[in-house]
């Protein structure tokens, strides 16, 4: 199959479909038994570093259930370690990151990368995926967006309640933008890298933008957010940017630049629609506990989201949010079943 | 001085004034190194449960600052405690609820409660704050919406990311309904009991409501929201709901029948001024990371604020959510010399 041809593709550049395609936020992941086969052996960074597992653990949902797209198996916070972050998962924690940025002297001695060298294991799996999946899957690339990155590295970890980050934001506001621009430059390179070694497509999760009142948003987040897709945009992949919680800031996520806004479950695409207008495509947003309901529910929230887009321009069907740990398998296949339609 | 002199009061009625009423979320609490002193000696929950100590630290931060008002010192699953809720707070932790509720028995186990009986405690403490008050600061009672009540009872603590609560919902919509319907009960008896106690206005914590999407709040919160406010009417006293995270509830929220919707900060007034009306009064919404930042930033956030609402109806000042423990005194210094002007 030509990649022009690729469902995923076509709707991410703007082609509209009865049935639309479908991929899910977290696709490879701990409610997939096969998964948790090889998380008993190795560590989540283990898999991540390593082509092999990497490759292995993105092809486990294809194989299943052959979703539209395959997102590459790795964490937002994998570019940062050869920029100098010193990065762990404890065991039921999140992220630590244990040399925090605070100063203008800690965003100075962040190093400049060469993804191409420093993080050649993730081109050589990202080369691998690409060879395996099959031909109609497009393979995603994807980045955290600077804002996200730096709310991690300033914090040390979960940045809830953001209070350092908050604080050099307004302390230090000239240094905050310089680490949003550090973060920026190796965005661009890193996915320049991702899609030369195989990615048809790019997303930017910007998981935490949400917290920022828009006028703060239009401030930081923004002007890095362009300059990085206006820099991804020679590439000639479709891009989308996601946001959790971002309702407030939909006005201005247009002026990303982003090909595709991916939308949480509590913005009605209805509305994003007329926010956003009939040239951005949308991509979401089934509530991901909607997976837990019944049989019943999941077809009913299904067909909603389906009605909420019908006829109104482009559409990628995902969750909202990444799929729960305790999702049963068998809502997948009724999910898919509702949304590929029963002949299929 | 009359109640109806209050400036709060006043406010919460609908009076405009060019310097609002301010009181913050969390105001007695962990930013307050009196309140700290009396914390290293008493659990958290003893406090709560201490008549003596709940008004003293209720007290605390009206004798440095002068709020317009008063918080009274609980926490909204006080009242889960005689329903049957096994609750305790870890140090560090969060509330932890042992006795989960699953099912349908699960509920059918719950008491009816006479606050007047079991929570004779805290009317105890609501008088004694009520007394020791000046005139001129109005007291709040406040309970949590069964929404966030049932969210904590059927996660057995911190409710992310609801997957039992939700899995409740979905699979069993009547039981999960009757649990609402039982907390919604016990809230009016309880906020009647604290009215008669001594408050003299109320509010209501639908913490976590912002996680629904507007189809499902519009079926599970809203009903029995309504009964909520409208059987608090006969009272006479102003109410006020607040939910986090809620700006896609907005058009919903003005069907509560509360007559002061609380903000937090990524709903910008101006905005919910024009979904919400004229008639309903706005509190809020400074983002609680402005305290920690510089002088300047903390005027010039405030006085955004107060341009946003200028002119346009009712206001208290608040925060856009609860005030973060390493917030510097400093910072409530400059924020109430912002909002009263110099000259106070």
């Amino acid at each position: 199959m030509k990649k022009d041809e690729m469902l995923y593709l076509r709707a991410a550049r703007g082609e509209k479909f009865e049935k639309p395609p479908v991929w899910l936020m977290r696709q490879a992941g701990r409610y997939l038994p096969e998964y948790n086969l090889i998380r008993k052996k190795f560590s989540f960074l283990d898999v991540c570093n390593n082509p092999e597992l990497a490759c292995e653990v993105t092809m486990q949902p294809i194989r299943r259930f052959h979703f539209d797209a395959s997102i590459m198996f790795s964490d937002i916070l994998v570019p940062l370690v050869p920029m100098g972050a010193e990065l762990s998962f404890g065991k039921g924690h999140g992220p630590v990151i244990s040399n925090t940025i605070r100063s203008k002297s800690d965003v100075d001695k962040i190093k400049k990368i060469e993804p191409r060298e420093s993080l050649k294991h993730v081109l050589e799996s990202v080369k691998m995926m690409r060879a395996e999946l099959p031909g109609d899957v497009a393979l995603i690339g994807f980045a955290g967006a600077p804002f996200t990155l730096s709310s991690y590295w300033v914090e040390g970890g979960k940045p809830d309640p953001f209070a350092n980050l908050k604080g050099m934001m307004y302390h230090q506001p000239e240094t905050f933008i310089n680490l949003l621009e550090k973060l920026g430059e190796m965005v661009v390179d890193y996915l320049s890298a991702l899609v030369e070694a195989g990615a048809d497509a790019i997303q930017l999760f910007d998981t935490w933008a949400g917290i920022m009142p828009v006028h703060e948003y239009r401030k930081f987040n923004l002007p890095v957010l362009k300059s990085i897709f206006s820099g991804l945009k020679h590439l000639g992949v479709p891009t989308t940017y996601y946001a959790k919680g971002s309702m407030h800031l939909l006005p201005e996520m247009k002026n990303t630049g982003a090909d595709v806004i991916g939308l949480d479950w509590r913005s009605p695409l209805d509305e994003a629609r007329v926010t956003l207008g009939a040239e951005t495509v949308l991509q979401g947003n089934l509530d991901p506990t909607v997976l837990l309901g019944s049989e019943e529910t999941i077809r009913r929230e299904t067909r909603r989201i389906l009605s909420e887009v019908n006829g109104s321009g482009g559409h990628i069907f995902n969750l909202g949010h990444g799929i729960l740990p305790m999702t049963p398998i068998s809502s997948v296949e009724i999910l898919l079943d509702e949304i590929r339609g029963h002949s299929a």
